[in-house]
């Protein structure tokens, strides 16, 4: 196995192809949605982990070449908060990438996800609510809101992996994300863990009193499910 | 392997252990609560597959020898009523069932968990509710409401899989027992299906005009993540 890194830039993006060089024919794609920073390393080193169970995944740039923010920032969401104020745009961007994942030559563009942490779930729903043929995807502490248009007919099957004490989408959020993927007809999950706020993935982040925390447990369940839930889709 | 079948008598119970004969030394050991109807055929199916995992199970009798109902009963919660109306004695036979795991040859009374289905998985909350010292435990379509009794300190890891559409625990049910679980101290996740009712586990019940069928997806979900979450007890 020799996990290789391949930047593509595509109409003003720039992701990062995250594969097995030494892998044969085509295997499922995975599309990779960033936080609010944008593509960075710790989410190249999350792909690999990906990657290592035999996809090809694509870290996707949504905000365009150069667009990264880093926590010290005055504004870190400066870019995000551009895609939450047009979800039309937003929508176009998510399907956007998905269309580069499925070009890409080592994907089976019949076979492909999507994953994403923080603003990184919630372009994993709005990708799923366009009513793209992705078979799944998986949302680690997202963000439920759903857009201000009709969603399609979901059919990617989808999985929430989710802090109860999460700031951002607290247990009504919760309810309403459930009857929205309900209303949709699509097949979800979603795994509630306790004790567990936002950014639980995240390693960087450690603000306990704010509900933002890496938390060991949860990374390493949801991560597991997410594993699994992968090989439900592809197997 | 070879797994068998034992019947336990105790103080006027009748509960069934499962277990491979051919494994040497202790295992962990599981405490299985049936469902309303008491213990049955498809208890000891779904201990088996449990057991082939590397435990010992106990199919739990908290009902009384002979005090088993089947569905075309005119009354088939009368057993199960008894104990719902009276949540000291309930607690007092879940915990007595907890001991006679314990004691079993086979068993490493250090490492034992339980898990349960509908009316059983609320015996496995009222177990851990009660400070018991099981490492875990796993509700299947359980029912949540709380004693009327104040709650130990919950040192057991729980893990609530859950069919979103279930009409005995709606969403606010869901959202009680998060807070109730949260309040207690206790490490919990829940499990949420969506287009999923009560029973799920259960391939013998088909009323989803009342919110009660069976689902192979959950059941398979379910299955595996009891799987898995044995597994972090235990490793």
């Amino acid at each position: 196995m020799t996990i290789t890194r391949e930047t593509i830039r595509h109409d003003g993006f720039e992701s990062v192809a995250i594969f097995d060089d030494a892998a044969s024919g085509t295997q499922p794609g995975i599309l990779l949605f960033p936080n609010v920073l944008g593509t960075k390393e710790a989410d190249f080193v999350y792909a690999e982990k990906v990657a290592a169970l035999g996809y090809t995944v694509l870290v996707a740039d949504v905000f365009g070449e150069g667009k990264r923010t880093s926590r010290s920032d005055a504004k870190p969401s400066i870019y995000m908060d551009e895609l939450n104020a047009d979800r039309v745009m937003m929508r176009d961007r998510v399907n956007g990438a998905h269309g580069i994942l499925k070009r890409l030559p080592q994907v089976d563009p019949a076979c492909t996800a999507a994953i994403g942490f923080c603003f990184g779930g919630k372009c994993v729903l709005d990708l799923a609510r366009s009513g793209a043929d992705i078979a799944g995807g998986v949302s680690f502490h997202g963000v439920y809101d759903a857009p201000p248009f009709p969603n399609a007919t979901i059919s990617a099957k989808l999985l929430l992996c989710h802090g109860w004490e999460d700031p951002i989408a607290p247990p009504q959020a919760v309810l309403d994300i459930a009857k929205e993927l309900t209303e949709a007809g699509c097949d979800w999950q979603i795994h509630a863990y306790g004790h567990t706020g936002h950014a639980f993935t995240d390693e960087s982040v450690n603000m306990p009193d704010k509900g933002l925390a890496y938390s060991a447990d949860a990374d390493h369940r949801s991560f597991r499910s997410m594993r699994d839930f992968l090989g439900d889709l592809f197997s």
